[in-house]
């Protein structure tokens, strides 16, 4: 039998997980591979590099313009990172209609001016109909370090307080009713994480954070949770579930904890900075919520204390919910 | 009408250039966007990206995955800049077999150990069969100037000698013999330019170098003169035509001199530092020629001294040659 790609490669899962490591392991560079949202090409410098291939190009909330320029910034706000430069490659399908494409470049160009980001590369390609659907966007986005260290899970300690941003699941919930006619009033949340984070990224106590797109809050957890080799528990109750997410989730058997965010980061803190940085976040406009804490109980493994008092292990998912999501 | 993207759109030729407009006019950046292979978004670090979706992704002399890296790593190159630093995006088809992939990718990382460039940052997406054609690579290229001065079209001076790193062409022509079954021997030239052009990029006569992809030669040295004002003479009879390239482009009805190359370049310079860059240029092994010289007549225009005596105006091509050659 041949082994091919599938769809659950794309699922920002484990299946992910091993396709990233087996391209990974042909390069040199591979072992040193920072498996972060972003990487620092020195102490100051970083840089990231996302695909959007997202249907519809048009979803409640956004398109693929914004979120081009939203998820390659994100990547860099998550580790304290101001987003300074873009690149952009486009590939377009032969008879895209001008009107749609220069609708979402000004959808992407609009939210470099709100960043300050200046589109400093570019490429266009086209292809004829059929060999793309539409418009596929690669974004790389770079920056400068303005947190005090470099953020990232490995900084992760036993009692840091987790806290999220915002509502978790609301992209893909709004992609996922859209894609399947469900009436409701849910927008995805695809919004620049800079500069709201910037009132939290000087605090010294400040651990990593994350971007909760792909594979949603649960594989965000379940990868600090490895890479630390620290439990993380999670308050089902305490977390700020949006109830028409939630609904969508019931209607089409979706686990909300794996559902994507474009504009929502979880946050790990040092337990005695949690309100400094709760406050900070209010500062910004957010409405953030502390739903956790790391744990030395069930290490390397996230549990999720529910309602009902119980402990539910949250594993990342292995197969495809929701292709073409971002 | 409805106006749509057209194939022309992605010759590199005049069309290219109206959609790159298009898009750069909507960001606030675009005014100051510098129309070369790359970007400096300091003095010393430039940064390069370009979409892949070159078919047949196997071609005469290499692959998608050599292609990507040579590709965006040349365009650093060609402004005497040392590509350190490589982050790409992956776009693959639902069904794929991992076999191509890990070919491709063991070619990618094969031209990255060569240039010892650290890839440090990728994103992989999978979409349903059919959404895409096999697979699309973006990369993104950053690096160090190792020119003395900022290396440009606006450099040019009435007088410098224009010479070609090696035969152009032999891309477009292997992937064109490729795709039309014709029967040759003919390899595509893809390869880093890298170190190959470090001879000469701390010559303080060098002006400008150009990697001859998409739109060829003529393309080229068209953007040259309208980026300068000044008028370039090319001797058709200096060029190293490769007779087998010439033979294609007889049978299909190509200009060889908008065939695409994907490892050779066009340099100005001074014209007394012509003998010294020759010679630099052969002791990294390449196999150059002057073919031309930058002149006060014909201002913004390229003309070609043809065979028997006669100038021959060359302009950008209008319409798509050979789709998805890069």
């Amino acid at each position: 039998m041949v082994q091919v790609v599938e769809l659950g490669h794309g699922s920002g899962g484990r299946l992910t997980g091993a396709l990233t490591k087996r391209i990974l392991s042909r390069f040199a560079s591979g072992d040193g591979f920072q498996m972060e949202d972003c990487a620092f090409i020195d102490g100051r410098t970083a840089i990231t590099i996302d695909g959007f291939t997202v249907s519809p190009n048009d979803f409640p909330g956004g398109d693929i313009g914004k979120l081009a320029v939203c998820g390659s910034t994100n990547d860099l706000a998550v580790r304290g990172v101001r987003p300074r430069f873009l690149t952009m490659s486009v590939v377009l399908e032969e008879g895209l209609p001008f009107s749609d494409l220069d609708r979402w470049m000004e959808s992407a160009a609009s939210v470099c001016r709100q960043l300050d980001v200046a589109l400093v590369a570019g490429d266009t390609k086209v292809v004829p109909r059929g060999a793309v659907d539409a418009i596929f966007i690669s974004t790389c986005a770079v920056g400068d370090r303005v947190s005090r260290h470099i953020l990232g899970a490995a900084n992760l300690r036993v009692g840091d307080a987790i806290m999220i941003s915002s509502a978790p699941g609301l992209h893909g919930a709004a992609l996922a009713a859209a894609r399947f006619g469900l009436k409701t009033d849910l927008l995805s949340d695809c919004a620049p994480l800079w500069p709201s984070l910037s009132p939290i990224v000087e605090l010294p106590g400040l651990r990593c954070m994350r971007d909760c797109t792909r594979g949603g809050l649960g594989t965000a957890l379940c990868e600090w949770a490895e890479a630390s080799g620290l439990g993380i528990e999670l308050d089902e109750e305490a977390v700020p579930w949006d109830e028409r997410a939630g609904a969508v989730c019931d209607i089409l058997g979706f686990d909300p904890l794996y559902l994507a965010s474009e504009g929502c980061a979880v946050i790990a803190v040092e337990p005695t900075q949690a309100r400094e940085c709760l406050a900070g976040l209010r500062s910004a406009g957010l409405s953030p919520s502390e739903i956790g804490r790391a744990t030395s109980e069930h290490p390397s493994m996230v549990g999720m204390r529910t309602r009902i008092g119980g402990l539910r292990f949250v594993d990342m998912p292995s197969g495809e919910i929701l292709p073409r999501i971002c």
